[in-house]
């Protein structure tokens, strides 16, 4: 193990905490932009309790509304020119992780003079990585991209229909501001993609990651096992608090870092999946389902002891008289099984997607993370031939 | 769950990367002061390694040498005045968590007018907790107190026989360099003396914590299963650089606030032991050996499906046709005869300590942080009567 951790995010968790947010912007700035998405937050009250917090803090408010989900460059711009012009000097991300990553590239993008797609990588020479942005506070009314404690945001470009991402320091929230109340509102199907998440964001460093790091294991298993029970709590009854309270916290914990820290992370399935959603409107959490299992099953074949021990310790099944592939191929459909359990699609048919672009997918997915011979970095690295496999797997 | 979380420090981690210091020392100041023990960091060649590397990156050197163990409060104010003297202005600590701990004292007790003891808590009326502080870069030699990566310091007076600790944000170090190298030349009995230090950080947040914490419970069962078992083969062969690798950093996790956030953490047995090294000079992880299990069968009793889960999940013993404080009695046996098959002592005999100053050490440790009705804070808290008791059942 040879690697760095960092990350300075000051977390505030717990419900209820919503009401401290105006006292905490104030530590930052003056003005606030607060960026919201598709209304939600306005119809469960939880925009007028944050402005209401923000003004008794005497901190002025200005809005982006409208970010939609698989969250456009366009919209970073909009909201950009926003700031700039209503001279903001804070950025409140209040939502789910397309709010967020696009409030996170908004507070980048005001600081930075020319075309906000610079800052995101889609392959280009140039890629420039933000190094400055205004202070951002998330303030996450979902469960499940943990974007609300890391430096990462994705964004896609409707024109060229590359969905991508950047990471920089700059990017890492100033506060994150995680109460599991505001959740308490989320359907039952977005409650469960969210999950499905929350579970990929583990599994894939859990498989693609380096021997050698027994703590992280444990750690992983950890927040898979507990997203497992809770979530499908949270799924039956979407007012149950504690059941919310540690779905919330196990997307906090799932890409804040500190789980994949030093086991040489990849993300492969998030890569494939973005590439999906680039070209249809899916939800993230959504498309994970399906080519998770379908993944896993693939490169099970490499690496069946990691996966035999994913059995094992994720649903107690016995090895006695089993060989590691059999065993990992038993836990990969228990795990399906639960993802269909909490409602889950996992196949594309029910997307209605057929195979007419797998190639084109499999090119996006390489488009930005590729090794020295053009794979998607993982374990073992996916070639697109690989990338076409996985995906005619999961019709 | 109501919590926060706050850790700033740059964590760089893995075997070799003490060649970094001076590049890294040279981004936060021109002349640092490096803090060590009793001198094993020179005779092994670590020392001349360092001050190699900050000069090579035209970082000046200052030094104060002689850190004792469980460091006092003198040796503070001795540091504090070579630091103004000699305008340093980065603290390097070079050693265990004596050293590192005198470091981040000595950081901000260089930037503080008054007598350093007043920024320890000892029971005074006005604890002057510090607000600033020279930066701290920690590298440690011995894999224990966490110190290299948290906020926190314990510092001894001798005059007084008072041993407190501060936790403060500028005690942050801005980066930990922990490389598992520098850990190889640790003797066979303070290496089990570091493992017993780090299994107690876990296992007293375990057992004091509030319930409903279940992916904090699986994050620390995982560090007490890994230290365990990567202990014992550190302990078995000093020159295995895997399991130095591994020992490192469940130091480093045992204590930097991840495992215990949200847990509502209390350390009843360091407080215990803080009180018995101030007045016997024993090395702090041997009296934790001693403290520990005799602290948990006490506790035990008011708790017990609590550490029924230890034994089974720890352990893998089974409760079929056992009562929850049976199978919790079997996993305190079991985690003692870990104890000793690495080395440590278990009783206080062992130390030529008798019960003469039972009732000056249950004072002493409910000095700095008690409830309302003056008893020592954890589940259930400890009154001087309980500590007392304790203490007799480790005679």
């Amino acid at each position: 193990m040879k690697f760095e951790f960092y990350n300075p995010t000051h977390l505030i968790f717990g419900a209820g905490t919503l009401s401290q947010l105006g006292e905490i912007a104030q530590k930052h700035g003056k003005k606030v932009l607060i960026v919201t998405g598709g209304g939600s937050v306005k119809r469960s009250g939880v925009f007028d309790r944050a402005v209401a917090s923000l003004k008794s803090a005497g901190v002025a408010v200005a809005e982006c509304t409208d970010i939609e989900p698989n969250p456009r460059i366009t919209s970073v711009a909009r909201g950009a020119d926003i700031a700039r012009k209503e001279g903001c000097d804070v950025v409140i991300a209040i939502g789910g992780g397309s709010t967020m990553d696009a409030s996170k590239m908004i507070a980048a993008a005001t600081l930075y003079d020319g075309d906000p797609w610079n800052l995101i990588g889609h392959g280009q020479d140039n890629w420039v990585i933000p190094t400055r942005a205004l202070p951002i506070i998330t303030v996450p009314t979902l469960a499940a991209t943990g974007s609300e404690m890391n430096k990462g945001a994705v964004i896609s470009n409707d024109e060229s229909k590359v969905k991508s991402f950047v990471q920089a320091n700059c990017l890492f929230p100033k506060v994150a501001l995680v109460d599991p109340e505001l959740t308490l509102t989320v359907p039952k199907d977005q409650t469960a993609y969210g999950v499905c998440d929350i579970i990929t964001h583990v599994t894939e460093g859990y498989f693609s990651g380096i021997d050698g790091t027994p703590i992280q294991d444990r750690f992983a298993e950890g927040v898979i096992i507990s997203a497992i029970e809770w979530g499908q709590k949270a799924v039956a009854d979407g007012s149950d608090i504690e059941a919310r309270t540690q779905v919330q916290w196990a997307s906090v914990v799932a890409l804040n870092g500190w789980v994949q820290a030093g086991t040489n992370y990849a993300p492969p399935v998030h890569m494939i999946e973005h590439a999906l959603s680039a070209h249809h409107n899916i939800t993230h959490g959504a498309g994970l389902a399906v080519l998770n299992p379908a993944y896993m099953r693939f490169v099970a074949k490499a690496r069946p002891d990691r996966f035999a021990q994913f059995a094992r310790r994720i649903f107690g099944l016995s090895g006695v008289d089993k060989d590691d592939l059999t065993l990992a191929m038993a836990g990969i459909d228990k795990f399906e099984d639960f993802l269909r359990s909490i409602g889950c699609p996992t196949r594309l048919s029910e997307f209605g997607i057929d195979d007419a672009l797998f190639s084109q997918y499999a090119e996006d997915a390489v488009l930005v993370v590729h090794d020295e011979n053009g794979h998607l970095p993982g374990r073992p690295p996916l070639s697109k031939a690989d990338i076409v496999t996985v995906l005619k797997s999961a019709l």
